[in-house]
């Protein structure tokens, strides 16, 4: 999701082949404004919150041990991101998803920072058996799911192709998607299918989170769109074109970080534009 | 607090005859720069943080039981939000509040995203006890301390006519002012006296943290004004105009928080200079 | 660092003599990327961790201890602030620094806010035997590792000079340097050195977690330069000298918390420019 950094004008959206393939299930995270339970890392909760609602979506952060489990139930969705730190939200972690898996409810693990870290790591690996509907990481995380020993700090140190072999394997594993996010974005679907998305900005690694925000933004398209292999590949998407957007307007980290939120709400309104103009074509 | 969105421009700040009534509390907090004690979420804490000092407070974020009520006697007034979190903070509240009404200091409850959980939702009722001088929420949030079952997550389920008998309920209980939020902003005082405000801007649903810290701010105008429902009012009003403030400059949700803490730092200032005239045209 | 507050124009700061001595250091921190592990407070992680990223280092943020003492050994150097409220955060301390010294691995502490808090006062006082490389905090918390009783929340109530000799007594006890931040920055090294630096802009008081920020900065500091005395005052310079830029450019809190994290970026860009165009000329 680094991509490569070419400008996107934000009026050449419209035409943009990518997106189009996008827009309904953006447009539907935006009209629906899917509830997504977050337990994630004490340092970008805050933007992750941010994010979700610059999105259309709603954040709920509760992650204690007595209470998540009993609240997750309301929540369209649940994302799950072991980059979490505190060893309170550690202990929410197992009896919440427990519970969403008795109640049938979809949800989505985002493996951050495992390789080294001695807690984390066997609790995402362990955590593929509670079957993640999309699992979303950099290439050294979902190598570290499969054995490998991580990147450094949340910094990948691979790129996403070299990931693939691991991404099918989690997938056969989970029954689920996988996507790796780097410059290149690989989505992996059951069944392994496989999509490339190569768009995005390096700015998107200047600002800490951005991965963080992009699992749970993938955990309010699965939750507004039915088929997870195009609801992680439009969460991507969406995330991407938002950075190059912002990259265009703010090249540096700290306003950047700022239109990047702002991106993210236009990107919506678009699709949402979009889809109203193709329903209103349907009909006349 | 979310108002209709009219945009108000800065310098008909001073021709505002809702403003000209807030003014003085608002000018008392920006000269009086009151230590405000916030135990308050993890997911706002910084934005609650950066929103005190912008306002011209100060804020001293403690929360751990060994820590938080041995030196909450420095601070000029307690906000607890029981949307904490942590279990860690969860278990440093009680004692917290214990030692300020035994000191016969003012505390401030936000009863944040109460309702459906199993652990916030009895303590903050439980909390009514203790008298807190105001008890600032939604409607959902308000309605639920007297026995409703809460909102989805942080958003209210009603509008805060709603739960007007249950703001005069608590504040029959707790004795204080009762603060609830929406787009027309309700304020019940002790003896039943009723204000509403129909101020603010739609964004400010759009900022996670704006509810948390318009507690804190209430906390901030209570260390610097006697009179709690002035109080109450003074911080609703100034949350709500520095909402329009920063919405006609900032349309979309990344730069309109950014927007939002200028403008609370602008307002301080513009009712710092009417009253220093108001007061030099008094002596001359 | 809340210096006087003259306006910097960024064109000029090559022409900066004082900018000039700390180039190196900056220019080596946005060239090595040095992972500097925090542990360090709840309400500032997140900007801290934007602040590292921003300068071209990387941060880390594990703080539980379970895994801080496992995975801090990956990490260029570490800080501990023990502003940092949880106390999951509090146990991971002790044991992350006995294994960076028993590793021969330096380390930074920043004493925020004590001399009123219980635990975190004599945790503090305890932790200079651990032998801190560089110290950095305001002149009442620099008072307070010496027997004063600290300033209101995280304000200091004296100026930097009476904190001079505090400052030589911790330095003669940890064998590292001490940096006092303030109007007037004081740095003290090993042997009695003694610089100050009198830049910087009062609005880096109304954002918090500008001092957190700069400690995390003199750790990424440390990592790149071998001289902690130069390290402690590049570190100070670069966020006075961004803090100086930003506020020419934003006048208010909110706005100039991002200009101030665009200035660490344009600031770390303007000396790597210098020391290759040095090099260069060296070799012409």
């Amino acid at each position: 999701m680094n991509g490569t950094g070419a400008a996107l004008p934000g009026t050449d959206l419209a035409r943009d082949t990518d997106f189009a393939a996008a827009a309904p299930a953006i447009a539907a995270v935006r009209r629906g404004q899917p509830l997504v339970h977050c337990i994630t890392a004490t340092v970008s909760m805050n933007f992750v919150a941010n994010g979700l609602l610059a999105a259309g979506a709603r954040p709920m952060m509760t992650e204690t041990v007595q209470e998540a489990p009993v609240i997750t139930g309301i929540a369209d969705c649940l994302l799950v991101n072991v980059g979490t730190l505190s060893t309170d939200a550690m202990e929410g972690i197992r009896p919440t998803v427990r519970q969403r898996i008795s109640d049938g409810q979809p949800w989505v693990l985002d493996p951050t920072a495992i390789g080294r870290a001695p807690v984390r790591t066997p609790l995402a690996r362990d955590l593929l058996d509670s079957h993640p509907a999309v699992v979303r990481g950099n290439a050294s995380e979902i190598l570290a799911l499969t054995g490998g020993k991580g990147g450094r700090g949340a910094d990948s140190a691979e790129g996403s192709g070299a990931a693939l072999a691991a991404a099918r394997q989690v997938s056969a594993r989970t029954g689920g998607a996988v996507a790796v996010s780097g410059s290149t974005d690989l989505i992996v679907g059951p069944n392994n299918t496989t999509r490339t998305i190569t768009r995005g900005h390096p700015l998107l690694t200047r600002v800490t989170g951005t991965g963080c925000l992009l699992g749970a933004m993938t955990a309010a398209c699965m939750a507004a769109c039915d088929d997870l292999f195009e609801a992680a590949s439009a969460a991507t998407l969406w995330m991407n074109i938002a950075g190059e957007l912002a990259a265009s307007r703010a090249p540096r980290p700290g306003s950047f970080r700022i239109a990047l939120l702002d991106a993210l709400d236009e990107v919506g309104e678009v699709a949402d534009h979009m889809e109203r103009n193709a329903q209103h074509e349907e009909k006349s």
